[in-house]
C-alpha cells in the first residue's frame, strides 16, 4: 500500500515553502500519496491548527503520517516531536498543536534531533518532513529520538457551570462561513444566549428564514451559532473568545 | 487503475472540513488518487460552482468520480444526488450544481439515502464522500438509491436577440484575473458594448496595449471582456449580471 | 514508478482553469501523481513565480515534470518552452519564469508548437499540459520541438559593493509571514540597515522579544528581515524593491 502523508501548515503556498517540503517527501518516499489538509491556517495560529488537527487526524486510515507545521518557535529550544497514536503518526513542533493525538489513550512521543545544517527558520523542510518520510518508510518511533514524557498540551477550555442546566462557554473558532463554534457539547435541548440574543437550537440551517440566526449541533458535536445563508460572526459580532451561555430547557 | 476522485467545495481548507472528507475517502478507498479542483468557491455560490463543474467534469478520464459540495440547503429536504453521465460519476446536492452533467445525453441520477447519525450540517462528510467512495469502489448507481427523474437544473441564461446580428447578453462570471465572461458564444466577427464602451474583438490580450480593454473568445468558447495586464472588472466596473451587447460586423 | 507532475500557476482554483489542466494531465497520464506547488502566485507576477520555481524545482526527484504557467503574454509571439535540466523537466512560457532551471549547467530547451485549435488565452490547458503529459510518458525533449538557444532569462539583481564589507541590496520578496527576503547572501557576520533601522543578525526569530525586528539567514541562504511573531513588511514598511545595506562586522 502507498504511504499517505498529509500536510497541514500556515505557510500559504505562494512562497514555495510547501513545495519544498513536498519535494523532500517525494524524493525520499517516491510512492507516497501526498494529501493537503490546509496551508491556510492564519500565520502562527497554533490554536486554529490544533482544532483542525482534532477534526482530521483520526479520519485517515491507520498508517497515515500527518505532517503539521505551525511553528512560531522554530529554531528555539522547543522540541520537535514525532507521535504514535491510534495507529497514525504525527510530526510537528512541541507547542500543543499535536495535543489531540497526544491526549489519546496509548499515545507516545519522541523528540527529533535537529540535523546539522538544518535551517533555523524552516524545520518543516529540514526536520519534520524528513521525519515524516522516515515514518512513512517504516522507521520505528524509537529510532527517531528519545521519549518525551511531558509534551506541551493545549486543550479546549471547559465550559463553566453557573447553576443546574446553565453552562457558560466561549466561541472557540469562527469558520469560513462565519459559523461560531463553541466549547459546549450539544447533548441537551435548550437555548443559547450570545451577543445579547437568545437563540433557539434547531436541527439545521434551513429550519429558520434566510438571514436569521440560530444554534445547531455542528458536525464535530459542538454547539455552533450560525446564520442561514449568512455569517453569524458578522451579523452578531462574534469572535474567538466571545462568551456564550447554554440554558437547558426546564 | 487507481480510482480518481476530485473534490470541489466552498469550504476553504483551514477549518478541516475538506480534511475530514479526504480522510473518509482514503479510509474507504486507500488507493484513490484525490484531486483538488477547488475549495475556494465563494461560500454558498452555487452558480459559480456550477460553472466550474461545467469547465472540468468532462476533462477527466472516464471512471472519475467528482465530489461536489456547495450546499446551502444541507439538512433540508433537498435531495442528495449521485449521477452517471458520459462515463463519469458525480455526487452532490440537488441544487443545480451538477446540471452540466445532468443535461448531457444519457445521464441518470439517483437520490442518496442519508445514513442514520449523519450530521445535519455536513453531508459532505457523512453522505457525499461515502457515496463517492462507493462509486470509486465499483458500486452501481442503482445500488445507491432510487431514480431521480426531475433533478433541479440551473442553466446559463440565453442571450436575447434584439435584431439581426445584435444580441443582448450578460456577464456570467468574473474570474481571478478580472476577466468578465459573458453568455455570448464567440462565433462571429463583431464588437462588444459594455460599461458604455465599444470594444473590438481580438485574438488575445497581447493584441492591445497594456492597460487597454478588449474582447476575446475565451477558453470555454464564450466571449470575455478583458484588460491586458489588468482587471476588466475593476477598470470597467463589471460584475456578474452586467449587461453586454454583441453587434456583428455588417 | 508513477510519474510526478507538479503544477505552479497564478490561476487560483475557483474558476476551474487548474481543474481543466489536471483533467488533461490525468486523461493522458492516468497513473500520474499530481502535486500542487501553488496556484496563488499574484496574477501575472512572473518574478514571484520565478523565485518559487527556484525554491522547489530541484527538491523533487529526478524525472519530475514541473508545469509552470504564469503567462501574461499568452497567445503572443513569446515561445512556449520545454526544458531538460538536472534530470527534471519543466514546461512553461518563455518569459523568464523557468530561468532557475535554464541557468543550471547542462540545461537544454525546445520550443513547443501550438496545436491547431489551441485557445489563444489558455496555453496552460492546450499547450503546456499536453507537453508535460508527453514528457511524463517518456517522450524525448527533441520530439517536442526545435532547440531554443536564447531563452528569456530573469535573474535576481546582484548586490552592489559600496566599499569593503558594505553591500547595497534590495528586498526581492515579501513572504506570507511578512518576512522581507533580500538579495544578500548570508555568509558573514554583520548588521542590516533597512527602513532607517540597524538590525542585528540573529540565528532565529526567538532570539529577540516578540514584536521586535531582526535579520536572519533565511532557509534559502539569503538574508531576511523579520519580526518575531509579526510582519516585518508591515512594521517597517518594506516592499519588493526596498533598499537594504549589509555592513560586515569589522
Amino acid at each position: 500500500m502507498r504511504p499517505v502523508i498529509t500536510l497541514l501548515t500556515d505557510f500559504g503556498t505562494a512562497d514555495g515553502y510547501v513545495g519544498e517540503m513536498k519535494g523532500v517527501l517525494l524524493s525520499r518516499v517516491p510512492d507516497a500519496m501526498l494529501v493537503d489538509i490546509t496551508h491556510e491556517i492564519s500565520p502562527q495560529d497554533v490554536e486554529a491548527a490544533r482544532l483542525t488537527v482534532a477534526r482530521v487526524w483520526r479520519r485517515f486510515p491507520p498508517g497515515t503520517v500527518h505532517l503539521v507545521v505551525v511553528d512560531p518557535g522554530v529554531g528555539t529550544e522547543r522540541s520537535a516531536l514525532a507521535v504514535d497514536s491510534n495507529g497514525r503518526w504525527l510530526v510537528g513542533p512541541d507547542n500543543g498543536v499535536l495535543s489531540p493525538a497526544l491526549l489519546a489513550s496509548g499515545a507516545s512521543a519522541v523528540a527529533l534531533a535537529v540535523p546539522p545544517g538544518a535551517s533555523a527558520s524552516f524545520h518543516g523542510r529540514d526536520v519534520f518532513a524528513p521525519a515524516a518520510a522516515a515514518l512513512a518508510l517504516g522507521s520505528s518511533l524509537a529510532s527517531l529520538g528519545g521519549a518525551v514524557t511531558h509534551p506541551v498540551i493545549r486543550r479546549t477550555p471547559e465550559p463553566h457551570r453557573i447553576e443546574d442546566g446553565v453552562l457558560a462557554g466561549v466561541v472557540i473558532l469562527i469558520d469560513r462561513f462565519g459559523n461560531a463554534v463553541t466549547n459546549l457539547v450539544g447533548l441537551r435541548a435548550g437555548v443559547i444566549e450570545a451577543a445579547g440574543k437568545t437563540l433557539p437550537m434547531y436541527r439545521t440551517y434551513g429550519d429558520v428564514a434566510p438571514g436569521k440566526p440560530l444554534a445547531i449541533i455542528g458536525s464535530s458535536g459542538l454547539i455552533e451559532i450560525a446564520v442561514r445563508d449568512g455569517s453569524a460572526a458578522r451579523l452578531l459580532g462574534l469572535t474567538r473568545g466571545s462568551p456564550v451561555v447554554f440554558r437547558a430547557r426546564s
